[in-house]
């Protein structure tokens, strides 16, 4: 439910009328737009009577979000959301470069990337510090070392961090080391992580599950916001079907639906997407066409030695070239990439 | 198989090589390059020495080719195909719009909508004649009336016809009536059909069957090229999925496995691949930008009161925005869209 | 429409409303019950004012069906149709068993297996003498030469023969050699031949396509019904999913509702359904605890040896010993196996 | 890897062998069979000579595993694992059911069903007190309340509780309350979560994942598994593919390849699978005769008034009428239902 403000009304009514949710056990969420202020209320909405609150000064109306989802949806909040975050803002106008390597392996090869990626003006690595593997045998990263590793990139190169949380036990450590949390894909509907991480102040960016329907993204997103942190990114990264060409099959098909249903930023992975690193740089460009906010994308200084993934990331000049024609295929798009 | 010939073979040498191949019960498929000419050979290779062909004058060397598709395969012709129709050449430099209405309704609408696309710079037109449908009780098209008025257009207008043949009864109507002849995703698996197909003279435009993997997609093309009928144009237009936010997905991704595979040209059908008017032009950007060789998309001068797919059609008006968009992105991509 | 007669009208009230329906441009479709005559009414009824209908003697009611299929619904025919042809009945309290090659090879191998079949009891018999191959270089089938051989098959054992017809070219020489025309899953929705088959006077087989949902099968099934050949049994043979343990993903839980939306008896193809011979026994036995009213299963005299699909057919003695366990499965549930 | 010793082999000798791959920092797991002990080995294998273990007493020979899970192949573990539970033993020549409702709604109907469950010879009972649920606004289930209802349950009647396990929080207390801990669908790739029931001593359910493979699946086996708790039970619940007739897909067809790949038991659970009360006995017949160890499946006083799940769950009257017949068509498969 939505309660639309007067375009006049007073911090003070809006204080009030927060303060009245309150009171009703629900959860208000103030929402300051260009004209007026909406509060979305979140809780078991079926017991209450509508009339206490549509009386109250500064009140224009009450609105029903019909959506399962409330505060992902764009129903409530009609503007598009801006991540503001590591110098950058994710959202409309620019073009998000989230480049680096599947996982941390060394401190070399994390400060290299992360020089390499700046002199790019690139404004934020991805790299993993905690590895979901299928297999228990394989290489797991290296965990709180490896996050150590990425704050030093960040303390030398200034580098935004991007890295993955994979259970509640590290949430602290990862909201201190990220300046953005990853979800994996394989964690968008471990609803006690989503849970944890609505409780931390950075940044979540949520990959869609291997056969997540867009309306479960958007619940799962809706988890992180109604425990009020608001600064979600959609990550599409490919979704499990019959094709066999690709590692996953890539739904960029998504896009146009996320930005019709939702307000929030969606980036695409075309690493994961396609497995392939030939198939990578045709992906990213049809990203931007399409309309995503930017990329999630594997560098690797030398991707026939990574510990993981190696098949799909690009190396140092295969990233550079990639970038250069992001950024004149973003010209006539009216995009910045960066 | 390949026969390789030397780049100072003549062409009684190639003449003679052909020949020895159609003595051995295979057939040839002389296939001229920039540099020199190679003979592909189909048939049961399996019974035949190779030596026999090895030592005839002119021949450099004997390839095998390693994937089930042969005339299909970019190992036997490592050149991309161009089709030239409609004085328009689908492949490489240009981005070729197909547009027009799911179906033909009436002369009118044709004339009306063929006289537009031709106002915009496009030269192709698509609309059906012959329509499959779900139920037997729908509207299953005007059949060669439909194609008479098609005739028509093209006559009146200079446009280039692409029309659905749906089974071997009307093969000759419709490739009297069509610049190139569409082969509907259902029908992708209708060996019959493709072997017919083969026997025409004209271009065949060959969708995706629904839940056709890329291999069992080129191994249909190689049904229509192994009567040799090489001008053979692959068209993606979405396939079945979990997912439920469009129609069919739209698989984008399979664009540059298509290219790395075969030499074929790849056309993406945004509008069957999303089903949704407000998609369409996303996924036409994005598969410009991706790399296909142009788009097949529905346009009907009235959408909301259109026979059938109305919901995925653009009006002209839409249509007009869209090629401007298209046209701007090209530039960078130093693509024409014609 | 239905229109439902009283339990007294005469024939010739029936005859009377077949022949009002018919003056109305609509298909009757008679469909005598236990108690008492409906008529279905299938074509464009829009347009029909149904009071028409109701005055005329003998009728009780008109009903509309919901469902876009109408023939095929249980809506309209509540019973359970029984399909009656060589000496044996497909539906209710039967399990029938149609066992053999997946082509036919030779005169031999299918004199030997339709003896062996009889043997055991089997009274259908399936072998193809045309092959829908995914390469256009692979066996193909032997043609007319096969039906011949089926033909002599039925005349020395007295089996019944299935056998697929796969273009209308050739609809008249299987409709003159088969008791059950089988449709494959490629071409559930080649309308054109669905057409064709239902002017024949024989049942056929009609297998789900790869990606069909069951609307559009029994959409499918309702073609042939539709041209008032209302005997029709549905095969479910394997659906394409991200799943990779077996050749298809046999979807046994499309049994339950196929009984409830249709009336139309449905088999199982384990053998295409898995694609390895080990896995067929299970999902045989599985199929009759499901509800199925049969199954199509390969058999071959030496699968080792087959010329297609050898690695999911059973021998003869893999064959008789899952007889055996289908035959003590089926006391529990009141069926016959034969 | 995989050190069979001889049939011969001391109880000394097995230990020699077992503290050698421990100071080799590998992990031994100690395999007794009918004839033999085997000791299988995981951690990183390729640092170390297997020579050094091969020349100890009473080895017989050293055997490779090939497939990526080790503890959870039949290569390693010939023999059908049984899990001894609540006086009942899930394994060959037993169909065990697991039933009760989504969810612990209140002591009361907990109560009840447990008695009615023991009243029918039913061993497991299910329910939820903590539920995984789409949307965070809805009905999260009763937490530890719900825990201590089952565990009341038990000490009433005797019945055996099966109850979901969703983070690594609250592992004491399922620990404590449960006889098997189940974790679920959407958790299967939960790594930590995995990790953390290894360390238990309760024997877990490992639903497979809506997407999963079944290699993928068998390695979430092994995650449980190469932490030493070797009590899984596989459950299939049904898979995410375009078909719609049934809320999933539920694949009756991996039965075999589990068997033939694994010796670990496999449940299947036809009330998620199906998400329709009225397909779910066919479903659990067919999971019987597909050679399935049992059902786990939803059974609710009152089901149209659940809380939630209703619209799959069995009332009391559906359920007796299933046993009886599932128990009938045990005998010729020479299982006992209990």
């Amino acid at each position: 439910m939505l309660v639309v403000m007067h375009s006049t009304a007073t911090q003070e009514q809006i204080d009030n009328v927060v303060e009245a949710i309150r009171r009703m056990n629900l959860t208000p969420h103030p929402l300051p737009g260009a004209i007026r202020t909406a509060i979305g209320i979140t809780g078991n909405i079926s017991a209450v009577d509508p009339r206490t609150l549509e009386v109250l000064p500064g009140v224009t109306e009450l609105l029903r979000v019909t959506k399962p989802y409330k505060l992902a949806s764009r129903e409530m909040h009609p503007d598009d959301t801006i991540v503001s975050v590591a110098n950058t803002r994710i959202g409309p106008g620019t073009f998000t470069i989230i480049a680096g390597p599947c996982s941390v392996e060394n401190e070399e090869m994390i400060l290299k990337t992360a020089e390499f990626l700046r002199s790019q003006g690139v404004r934020l690595m991805r790299a993993g510090a905690f590895k979901p593997r299928t297999s228990p045998y394989a290489f797991q990263g290296m965990g709180q070392k490896g996050l150590d590793i990425l704050v030093k990139a960040r303390e030398t190169t200034g580098i935004g961090i991007v890295t993955e949380l994979m259970d509640t036990e590290y949430a602290d450590a990862v909201e201190a080391a990220a300046d953005i949390i990853q979800i994996g894909a394989r964690n968008m509907q471990n609803f006690s992580l989503l849970r944890r991480v609505s409780q931390t102040r950075k940044p979540v960016l949520l990959k869609r599950g291997l056969s997540a329907t867009l309306e479960e993204w958007l619940m799962a997103a809706e988890y992180v916001m109604a425990g009020e942190n608001y600064n979600v990114i959609l990550c599409e990264r490919g979704v499990r079907t019959f094709s066999d060409h690709s590692r996953n099959t890539l739904d960029l098909s998504v896009i146009p639906p996320v930005k019709t249903l939702s307000h929030l930023p969606i980036l695409v992975d075309p690493s994961h997407g396609t497995g392939k690193r030939d198939y990578v740089p045709s992906m990213a460009m049809a990203a931007l066409a399409a309309g995503a906010d930017g990329i999630l994308i594997e560098v690797h200084p030398d991707p026939d030695r990574a510990l993981s993934d190696g098949a799909q990331s690009l190396d140092f000049a295969g990233f550079t070239k990639l970038l250069d024609k992001l950024r004149r295929l973003a010209e006539p798009l009216e995009k910045t990439v960066n």
